[in-house]
């Protein structure tokens, strides 16, 4: 089972990212880090009579990597009770390939994915980080992929995770 | 009570759109189409020892008209059971504003404001839409703004929600 | 389409029954008040060797009424940001009637009933109710019936629920 | 720092025990088997003239055993994406403690208490448990309570739950 994870972060090294190292360590899986790579927001062109229009940008190169893994590990910074700005503009534009004739088994091969999310926050994250939960899982339900686990931490300075000595050891348990 | 709507859709005359003209007809207060300006995603800076580094965007402009309003409305398609990409890029970059000693006041200005929200989905937004709602909720909770309500709509092909008569009517009577 | 609407209130012409009422007025529709009818509390004999003990309590003439109608309407107060005890007693027992020999086709009838829920709470209701809705959107899921539609009202003391015209108006717009 | 453990369960040594005894064991701290108790359903009597009846059954001892304690456990399965029966009947009639004069400091007192959750379901828990999660929060604002934390096991079969390794363990280092 090839293992990928997209790493919402957009600071090197932060609280997430040693969380997501527990789960998989950097030498095992591929890691991408979102913020190295160039997504554009969507434009909503599902009902335009041309379609969408080609996007110069990396997403498509990101989407290629993701269907060549059998396990997604998405692993984000809660921003304001949700995925990071980076995450999400990765996962908006989903919504192009779904018409894009070049993906046509685009959903088929999502369905036999099987996701993982970590997130972390500072501000009690346990519970507010349950509707960003709760999205993840209505976005791997609509592609019928099976979300296997979560793992929520709680930190806000740097390093601050090393504390949360239970999300840790959950982290390193997450993937079966 | 001065209204601005930020519209986080990126389809011209969509269904939220429609919807949101319901509780905030187009000739009332500032509408502002998050669409029409650039907003980059937040480089999290918050613990580099230089702070944040200025941004080049139209951010500020659109804190600032935020800001001498007193009520906001979210008007926001619901992409992937979340908000819009464009919206969450705006609200994201907020970090960014707690920061900035040009926006001290910033927590405490929006302490003052009143919140609305309106969304719209395909997917049994319903129940589908209510993270989105949780999130808000919190938001407005960090801020100390007042959650005054939302309206969910259900539709996904263009104007289709003029279907959706319950929440068009909800909407008629969402801001009080 | 025959309507049966279970009310969970304890309190005679509350707030809750006043919003229903808009919903399915008195003299249209079977309404059950289950503070008029006993239901003991389940215990779990689903693995006991004998399985369930026989109760003597109204429910099987509850779970009969319910059956024989298409349309199912849930009002309960919001309790401690839940459905009332009675109505949580009723559902609760549902297990045993999976079991139940004389009820095989529980489940498949249930399949084609059409559910909606009122619920009425003082607490910030419109968010602090979103996890009931939650609850009953799963339960509709486990039996596969279809959730049509919820209002949520606002109300503490006698008699305040008609100053939420918001929610009366979408409780008098709710069965399609 | 006493613990007080509320079981909810109806069966004798299941599931939702077993994970429960990982964070606090039999020998330590009090446990409450709801089961063993005659607690009857709250009738909403609060806005009666003479106030509420009072009730002859077990409600005031395990609310006076609860006020001994700092450490509150909520243990229960999961019923219908709920706490139990019991559990639910315990609960709710805290509103009828809030107005007696004999616990005038009863929101006072319960504002000093840690307050965990333990809750263990067959269907998909770690998801459909978390409106369970989200009420035990509301609760606990209420209160002014500290919601320090939550494990959700999955189980369904008696003894099921030893396979949820993640969970038991996360009960072992639940309480702080």
């Amino acid at each position: 089972m090839k293992i990928i994870v997209f790493h919402g972060s957009t600071r090197v090294n932060g609280n997430t990212e040693f969380l997501t190292y527990q789960a998989v360590p950097k030498e095992k899986g591929t890691h991408i880090y979102l913020r190295d790579y160039n997504v554009l927001p969507i434009i909503d062109q599902r009902h335009d009579e041309g379609g969408f229009n080609e996007v110069e940008d990396h997403h498509k190169g990101l989407i290629d990597q993701m269907l060549s893994h059998d396990i997604i590990v998405f692993s984000t910074p809660i921003y304001w009770y949700s995925m990071s700005g980076p995450m999400k503009l990765f996962i908006d534009r989903w919504s192009q390939i779904l018409r894009d004739p070049a993906y046509v088994d685009f959903r088929k091969e999502l369905s036999k994915k099987h996701v993982y999310l970590i997130a972390v926050g500072g501000d009690t994250p346990m519970v507010k980080g349950l509707p960003l939960v709760q999205q993840f899982n209505y976005i791997c339900q609509f592609y019928n992929m099976s979300f296997e686990g979560y793992v929520i931490g709680k930190a806000s300075k740097p390093g601050e995770i090393t504390k949360d000595t239970a999300a840790l050891k959950a982290a390193s348990m997450l993937i079966k």
